[in-house]
């Protein structure tokens, strides 16, 4: 299968390096690590063991990959207004166009420029970075669950699921991408967000009985909002309780936000805060508590 | 009159400085300061014209001052619990104990130490630092606002706002020293609590819309627990706009608990957030965001 990677941050690399070590032909468009790349290849060091390729198709534009079977969309939701031009030269008349990025909204411009019978949206659970350029480090977990934008064909997905799955990559689908969306967004919100605010690891929210108290509360808004978007079933408040659970086993773990903000990066505030407060807006719920935590993420990092 | 002065920061040396110029027999109890303040006096460079006191009653424990008429509290709010070692050897059968301290419960506690019918409640509304031992400037404002704790007797706070009236200080007494106190707190919340924790000052809150919300929003939910607490007449929400149009003309100013932050101090977090919500619960409303502000403050200013 063709290939392109859009947005060759450590998700799009270390999904793009899983999927031509299993013999897809992958393209990856580059800035910051082009030259690396394309002189010394790829070098992953994972969990599951290290590798390297030798060998990567690295591009400076994507007008030099042309048509793709597939696109995987990595690109950080800032960049999302670039889509039309770094997507374009790659869709041909089959081609699909995978967005495996944070929060919401992604899918619906996607669907608005290209249509949306060629959008598939992923949730990732990848904990991974980038070092050196040419390096990529994958530090935990990795899988996916893919689902329909459009919520039409199944197969479609499936097929996908087993590309993902033959190249290492524990893959799922899912009848419904808004839940699956959601339920990540119960995560990220609470723990992106407080870090990255306060500029401390999962671990010490989780320590003391107020923070943690407010982590639940956090992901507790989340949860009314997401049962009023529409989903096949709505997610119970228990969930919060097994976010939390889960989260306690991850000891000194900081969030991407956290990390982006250490390395002064821009944050996906739009994606992750405030298109789910307008989608829940829309529907009439406020998120008190999560409205508070953008707006003093978006104040703290001004610039 | 014979005053001691206990908690001799910003607030304590200014005050006691003004009623010393009147004539009134002023004794500070000073920590910091003993040293400079015992060899050279005070120094106050005020707005209203800078003025020294070369001759000053310093002392470094309560027992050399001894009984007194009148027992000013300056005291940062996490001291409350030195208030019986550092106040008892100054209180005789008909000494009056004001606190002008910030924030809920300073009244409650020195009610239960030495007696309800000695304590009176002030609150100042003072812009001054600390600078040299020795120093203290006094940046503007500087009104009191006096009210009794059980609200008796008028004559004993007319008494005593007269008293600060001859000093320069100007000084009204209220009926209602609760809501007082609760006014104080719609702004001290709001901007004291944000601008530690972003660590920006009051002009940048109020610049962008989302931030000028939250801050309503937080003085809102203020205004609606002080309604609860029994005030003599309630707040209304206009108070929270007639608020934010008083801080817009202020300018770049730094409210006392970001200047803490900065300087690594102790916040007043107990006072000014911990009890209100307290008391805020007692009566059965919740203050979400204030709870939230709280949290994070606490939280981001952990050691």
């Amino acid at each position: 299968m063709r290939i392109a990677i859009v947005g060759a941050g450590a998700l799009g690399l270390y999904y793009g390096a899983m999927l031509q070590r299993s013999g897809e032909d992958v393209h990856f468009l580059l800035r910051r690590d082009y030259d690396a790349v394309s002189r010394n290849g790829l070098r992953v060091f994972s969990i599951n063991g290290d590798f390297q390729l030798p060998k990567v198709q690295a591009h400076r534009t994507p007008d030099t990959i042309g048509v793709v079977d597939l696109v995987l969309v990595g690109l950080k939701t800032f960049a999302n207004v670039h889509y039309r031009e770094l997507i374009t030269p790659l869709v041909g008349e089959g081609t699909e166009i995978l967005t495996l990025q944070n929060g919401l909204g992604n899918e619906e411009v996607l669907a608005e420029v290209f249509g949306g019978e060629r959008v598939i949206g992923g949730v990732a659970f990848l904990c991974s970075n980038r070092a050196e350029p040419g390096e990529v480090h994958h530090l935990g977990a990795g899988r996916i669950v893919l689902g329909e934008y459009r919520r039409l064909e199944a197969a479609r997905i499936e097929r996908l699921a087993a590309l993902f799955s033959r190249a290492g990559v524990p893959c799922q689908t899912t009848p419904d991408l808004t839940r699956a969306r959601w339920e990540k967004l119960v995560w990220n919100i609470p723990f992106n967000g407080l870090c990255a605010l306060v500029q401390q690891p999962v671990d010490q929210l989780l320590a003391k009985s107020a923070t943690r108290k407010l982590v639940r509360e956090l992901m507790i808004e989340v949860i009314s909002a997401a049962n009023t978007q529409g989903l096949l079933s709505p997610i119970g408040e228990r969930f919060a309780d097994a976010m939390l659970d889960f989260t306690d086993k991850m000891g000194v773990y900081k969030p991407s936000m956290q990390i982006d903000r250490e390395e002064g990066r821009l944050l996906e505030i739009e994606a992750i805060f405030r298109t789910p407060l307008c989608y829940a807006e829309k529907q009439g719920i406020a998120m008190p508590r999560v409205e508070m935590l953008a707006t003093l993420l978006e104040q703290a990092t001004l610039v």
